[in-house]
């Protein structure tokens, strides 16, 4: 039997479109011969759908979709399609109102429903939110053969592998205990770097020890904060890779299951990136460009400030949209320094894309004079250098009013960790395209496109540089004040960030970061640097995730909040009860900005 | 036996000033004859502590400080403190690691621990994130008195109050079934307007069907976006209000079981408030006060345009910091009349706060020559009008990183909602007091203002107008250019309004709000501004909420998303598929902004 997998990029809630997705994938799979074809999780509505689901008017939109898709297929072919279905047992028995579900398309109608059992809440996933788990195993029977069903999470548990369980079910457990010939999962399963590998090596021992060819088919496509990389497989019964799809691309393939072998022989096989940055770049240019297509734009348009942040947004943005859609402005102060407008510029021509500079010195003064009286007496610091980075702001976004640009906005996420950005200033844009990448990484996805002929051209092109290296090699600056440095403010980028990976990804105390070898003076900074920067994340564009954990939909911490204050006590167990400790608040408008 | 209820304001993660709360209510309760202490749901941690609960050093020093705790508190005194508990089987079965918990403290030590049982997760509760659910009632026994624990929502699921279940079991049947003396109910319910009420009459049913007294002790104070409201109160076994503690204060009270009747005698009971705008006030009050002073702040900024929203936020500022710490900025344009000075300048006088005037024309002049070049041939409209929003939350933010005044913005649900308001403009600032007081009930809490003697001063002041009357009575207008005034842009509010409701609180769809009798056109309308303004909302400051949906932590809608577009075909079941829907896309940055 040959089975299709259609690794499709849907838009969040547009119904018609998506539905015309599947029926074009169900007459490639046809055409060529499957019987069989894989949608990803809720390809119907996209994943994730979110409060949309809390609308009675958008799950009938579903529901009426489905059977209309379901009429217009083409005979012969099953289709697994990713959607709802309405608990109708919620009200007596207690329970969510919908089941995350997969419906079997076949002969004009829906044949059969089945409930995801292993619903993710952590992280970015809010299905308890939603849906009511499944209770049954899940599978049918096509052609003679026993097809095991599960969505997503429903294979994320086993504990011979993880070591523990996170649910109290194994799904592809029971499916091998039914005896089935095969188990599908069909998966929404967001990008973090890193995560394909884990994929495959958590379904090769599933395989393995389940003796059960497997076939996951994966979402592909940015939503919002989050990127699906496709990444499709299928592994046979020893866990081998019989076919792998595109990453960060639709795709459609067939797997033939072999009724003989029981087995699934190999086929197309696209193999995985040789490097990390090659993958996180590749990411980066598909959320930005599905965000800003998804949104209804075309053009973008950023600052530039001859730093390696806005280069590198510069460098993604031609590449997801093409040179033509990307415009770049340019906005000395008296504080930049000569470099600033030649790397800019250097910037841009090397990747073709069109500038303009506006000087803002005179607006600066036309805001100390507003201020002269107000502010008489006290001296220049914060306040001013605030002003300069939303005089840009305020312009870029005049821009983007005036033409329809989206604006991107450049900071990276060892800036977003320790507040050390100006809201309304450089924080201001629809997306934050490199807000989950360390500082470290940018300069390596910088020093990775220098190198690599992928760029703007393909093989066949020269090596040539897009970054200039000034770019990398000088020092980095906000430039808001004469000699101004990022390390007066902060500790090296290659200490701060990973401290604050062991903080943030690895949820790691104080007493753990300096036990690593961190100056414990240092460390404690950095941690009360990242609390008291909650209330600008709070107010910070949509980032594109990367990492495991990001500053973004999976991150809910409290602003007014004291915990870090009195976090040191706890440390050394020395705990300050009954005395109140003493702390200056999070005052969060006089902390440091470049 | 006495009880006594401590209505505490946590501050979210303050362990050591938490803890010194509970031990200084553990003092009163002893000095008042009480046997049992009661604190609310977490009231070590605060409710909600969201995902400090990741971090396992929190989780530990919660541990430390419970037991320091226990050591501490006075000789026969028991006490119920809210606490997380480690789910130690949680790797072996599956479930999530924490138990939301009740702590019983007594004769220096941790004698039980209770675990919630019934975990929301819907609107702006996450427990699942977090929380297994306790799977046995809880109850113990003091004194020969069998009393139930319930925490929070646990009461929550009476199938004969609600008609229908939202959780397969009811706590409070389960331990009638065992026969215990009397219920507690220990929570951190948020306020929404009219809750105390609903409240009040659920709890009355329990007690009826259930014959049981119940004692419920809520939070009080403002945590981010949430207002808890306090109003603790007791029900005898009738259902009758025994006793009620007040509303949006720290309080303590003692209910007597009297072990004869079995039942709770009347004791101290504090009216509810006799108006919406009262409760609402106060609410806004409380949720301004917290935010500012749990961030670390004592002054607030302002801008003052002389409408009814900035005016409502000045006088809620004043009632709830003191006048002394209340500032405003006159920003007037040459598009602003004469009256928006005149209003201004009079609502500080009637308020007693101080002012500055800013004057913009310049700063308008120059962004118009710095963008000169760029935006030649174009027409003056929306762009323009943006930049002077954006220079007056310029000006804004240059006073509060200069001063340290947390800046208000003072936006509220009706603009919010369709997007009538300036990102980094009019949205900026820390909190956004009035983003979920609807337009409509913006003017009624003005009136409400003008005829009560409560504000500065109580009932010995005479009445006096607070909010100038032509500030209530003008058309609004958000003077960007000349002549405007919001109708031009947007339906009445009180349509307006009405519109909103349905869709936003009520769930209704765009049939069901033509069904009212509301005009389709603007039905469709206002259902496409809100989708738009989506990616608005989700760069706004914390908004305080007082109804039961509000933009903020419980409204979780995608920004890149197509379900408006295509949602009026579904209205007709006259569905588009498979052509293609055409849609201009909620091009963002184009969109109507006063």
């Amino acid at each position: 039997m040959k089975i299709a997998i259609a690794q499709l990029n849907p838009t969040i809630g547009d119904l018609p479109k998506n539905a015309q997705k599947i029926l074009d994938a169900a007459h490639q799979a046809v055409a060529k011969g499957a019987r069989l074809l894989l949608t990803p999780e809720l390809s119907l509505c996209g994943y994730p759908p979110r409060d949309l689901l809390l609308n009675p008017g958008f799950v009938q939109a579903m529901d009426i979709t489905l059977r209309q898709l379901a009429r217009n297929l083409p005979p012969k072919l099953a289709v697994l399609v990713g959607t709802v279905e309405e608990n109708l047992k919620a009200h007596v028995n207690g329970g969510k109102p919908l089941f995350n579900s997969i419906a079997l398309l076949e002969q004009g109608s829906v044949q059969r429903v089945f409930h995801k059992r292993l619903l993710p809440t952590y992280d970015v996933f809010d299905e308890n939110r939603y849906f009511e788990p499944g209770l049954r195993a899940n599978y049918f029977t096509l052609d003679n053969l026993n097809i095991g069903v599960t969505i997503c999470e429903d294979l994320w548990n086993d504990e011979e592998f993880w070591g523990k369980r996170s649910y109290t079910t194994n799904p592809i457990a029971d499916l091998a205990n039914l005896g089935v010939d095969l188990t599908l999962n069909l998966s929404a399963s967001p990008y973090t770097f890193g995560k394909q590998r884990l994929r495959e090596t958590m379904l090769r021992h599933c395989a393995v020890r389940f003796r059960q060819p497997i076939i996951y088919a994966n979402q592909v496509g940015g939503n919002d904060d989050l990127i699906f990389d496709g990444c499709s497989f299928a592994l046979n019964r020893q866990g081998e890779i019989a076919c792998r799809l595109r990453a960060f691309e639709t795709d459609l393939q067939i797997v033939e299951f072999d009724e003989v072998q029981q087995d699934l022989p190999s086929s197309s096989v696209v193999p995985r990136f040789d490097s990390e940055d090659e993958e996180i770049w590749h990411a980066l240019v598909l959320g930005l460009r599905d965000y800003t297509r998804k949104c209804g734009f075309s053009k973008v348009v950023l600052g530039l400030s001859g730093g390696v942040d806005s280069s590198l947004v510069a460098a993604l943005a031609t590449a997801a949209l093409g040179k033509e859609n990307v415009f770049g402005v340019l906005m000395p102060s008296p504080h930049s320094s000569e470099h600033s407008i030649s790397d800019a510029l250097g910037l841009a021509e090397n990747l073709g894309i069109k500038t303009t500079t506006l000087r803002i010195g005179e607006l600066m003064l036309d805001y100390d004079k507003t201020l002269a009286e107000l502010f008489s007496g006290t001296e220049s610091g914060l306040a001013e250098e605030n002003i300069q980075a939303r005089i840009r702001g305020n312009l870029l976004m005049a821009y983007s009013n005036k033409f329809g640009n989206l604006l991107l906005s450049t900071g990276n996420k060892s800036e977003m960790a320790v507040g050390y950005c100006t809201l309304y200033g450089d924080m201001s844009g629809g997306l934050a395209v490199i807000a989950d990448v360390p500082k470290t990484r940018v300069y390596s996805l910088c020093r990775w496109l220098n190198n690599h002929r992928y760029f703007m051209g393909g093989e066949t092109t020269p090596l040539r540089e897009i970054i200039p290296q000034n770019v990398i090699t000088k020092a980095p600056s906000a430039e808001l004040k004469p000699g101004q440095v990022d390390q007066d403010s902060l500790p090296p980028y290659d200490i701060l960030d990973d401290i604050l990976q062991r903080l943030i990804n690895n949820y790691q105390s104080a007493a753990q970061i300096v036990a690593a070898g961190h100056d414990p003076v240092v460390v404690d900074r950095v941690i009360q640097m990242v609390a008291r920067a909650e209330f600008k994340r709070r107010q910070a564009p949509p980032g594109v995730k990367i990492t495991d954990r990001a500053f973004g939909s999976g991150w809910r911490m409290p602003i007014a909040s004291n915990w870090v204050a009195v976090n040191n006590s706890y440390q050394t167990k020395n705990l300050p009860t009954p005395s109140l400790v003493s702390w200056d608040g999070h005052n969060a408008y006089l902390q440091i900005n470049p």
